[in-house]
């Protein structure tokens, strides 16, 4: 029996998972807007009976047993902590920090019962999902290199806001490289060691966003990371690079090339080519199936089909089951967990440090909670001596 | 009148040159292979009158006044320089070393009569003229960044030899990357400021190169340059990022991409693209001519024209005068001198730092000949203390 729903955020991505929803068959109760009138306008759009712009309302609504949480970075943790602390199954997308991505690790290893997952994947996109098994079967034989490339146009919000604000979590590469980070560590079985990235941004004024106001987050973002292998720094290792550009209106290039010893493979857009050395040429190995969901400009089709499987794994995970907040992991095993969205957030923060630094990162994923006090006692420390 | 011309080399480059030289009037009199053997055949092959091993019998060739030097890099440098002393006019391909580079560029200024340009260029490929007219003319706006690709198969000889040896000038960065780092500088009108690069050599052995040999030259370079811009490190710099990768066999990845703020142009092979924002989609610059000219398997379609348009231009240059030793600057007015050749060369081995630093690395271009005593005089002082 599928769960009642209640969704935070009333952005573009809360509107076409709603749609999604309930073309699976999810019934969507309540809405949460930053704003009543935001919140009172997409519920009446969406047909969702109950609104509100207090977190409660939604978190301890009666018929709300799966919490999906697409709100600004700063405010995903706060929401998704509270809602597995009431003991409501929780899909969000990430924090804008490591330790907020550590606290909701914590959290959901609190609550094992309870399903948790990061919700902005492409990991159940069919051509990934192809990918990851020819990867697996050795299509390319042994993995040298991944090569990531993703264009369009600018990720920046009309007025003045989080997008504009890299602490906010804002910028290419938090809002998009996240997912590509995510899915690389997918592809490869092997998470990044190392990190090198360059971020700037070139648009630093735009529309409204003037005066003393200026854009922080990055508009292009270009990384590399070092996936696996031991022994001397990078031997052995597969060399991913990835390069961000959202100065390119009218542009959508989504592009992932895995290149090994015997041949590639490359998803373009959500379509999969492969090429084994010494073949005939490109071949198409998954099409594209032709999309009956809701349309949605402003997010990249890759995303926007990812989205949509999960939606149909949320499905399958909790059908199988007859108590509606019981679910089953098979269907949603591939999914991200939460300390999958701890890793990328490490990552993400590693490589924001190398722009700085000029120098190689490591990655070092949080074992435990940074102290609060920390600042505090080196302070107290400091003046005793 | 067109000078007669010497050719060093009997590699793929050289057997592609002399039909493009005869092509546009050149008569090739003297060829020089390695071995006797090579010489002898390829001259016959392509009907040239005299052939030998000795570079002198070449050099003080009496009918010989332009000498093309196309021969592995470590041996450059010595023909180079010896031909400009003998008073030649030279055109060749790029030396092993920035210390090599430098003789050069000191034999190229001592006699500034003679014609002295690097042979090995894009510059005059049709597209990429196109490309730096635009970027001038102002069709991106304010130039942002630079995105290049280069994949294909391996460049390695059949048997070994200097293309496996990095310290000879083999490997994909050297081969395939100088060309680029002088092409980008050419576009953009401005030189690397600071470099970071990453090489890999994924394959080690391969066909007859095995026991106790091993590929040291790299087949995957990643590297990112900033280029012009002052104040803190890369503000307002160009950010360029060239991809290469030669374990792609079957692919003949060729694009050169440049983003402004108000739109981009492509280079995909020789043919030219471009999208201005808010504009209807990216349209057709300029198109492929068709080629006339002799076919090269082994030479990627953008470097065979450039060849080719470099070889119209020296014919022009030459036939604007009377007297066979002279030319006029104004054809190859484009093309890159021995000190640009310099420059690439310090670029190549800033990068090769960087990728054994993991650190950005600083482009400083020589300006004197660093002391050949430099190391025993250390020594000596080490002794002493």
């Amino acid at each position: 029996m599928l769960p009642g729903v209640g969704v935070f955020g009333t952005g573009s991505t809360a509107r076409v998972l709603v749609p999604l929803l309930k073309a699976e068959g999810f019934e969507v109760h309540a809405l949460w807007g930053r704003s009543e009138e935001e919140a009172c306008c997409l519920a009446q759009e969406l047909g969702i009976p109950f609104h509100t712009s207090r977190s409660d309302d939604v978190l301890l609504h009666q018929d709300v047993d799966l919490v999906c949480i697409y709100i600004p970075p700063s405010m995903t943790r706060q929401i998704a902590v509270k809602a597995l602390g009431i003991g409501k199954n929780v899909v969000c997308e990430k924090a804008a920090t490591a330790v907020d991505s550590f606290k909701m690790v914590t959290a959901a290893r609190y609550y094992p019962q309870l399903l948790s997952i990061m919700g902005n994947t492409l990991r159940f996109l069919p051509a990934f999902v192809a990918m990851r098994r020819l990867l697996v079967e050795g299509y390319v034989g042994e993995l040298q290199v991944c090569d990531v490339r993703v264009y369009g146009a600018s990720l920046l919000d009309q007025s003045y806001g989080w997008t504009c604000e890299e602490l906010m979590g804002g910028g290419g590469l938090h809002t998009v490289g996240s997912a590509l980070i995510d899915l690389l560590s997918f592809l490869t079985g092997a998470r990044a060691n190392r990190v090198h990235g360059l971020l700037r941004t070139f648009v630093q004024q735009k529309g409204t966003i003037r005066g003393i106001r200026r854009v922080t987050s990055d508009d292009f973002c270009f990384f590399q990371m070092l996936m696996g292998g031991n022994g001397p720094p990078g031997a052995g290792a597969v060399c991913c690079t990835v390069t961000l550009n959202f100065n390119m209106p009218g542009s959508s290039v989504h592009e992932v090339m895995v290149v090994g010893s015997a041949g590639r493979l490359v998803a373009r857009g959500t379509e999969l080519y492969g090429q084994r050395n010494g073949g005939k040429g490109e071949e198409l190995l998954l099409g594209d199936s032709g999309w009956a969901g809701p349309e949605a400009k402003e997010m990249p089709l890759p995303l926007l089909r990812g989205l949509g499987a999960m939606v149909t794994g949320l499905r399958q995970s909790f059908q199988a089951h007859q108590e509606r907040r019981s679910w089953a992991p098979g269907p949603v095993a591939m999914a991200p967990t939460f300390e999958d969205g701890l890793y990328v957030q490490t990552v993400v923060e590693a490589v924001k440090r190398s722009s700085c630094s000029g120098e190689w990162e490591n990655v070092e994923v949080m074992s435990q909670e940074p102290d609060p006090n920390h600042n505090l006692c080196e302070a107290l420390q400091r003046n005793k001596s």
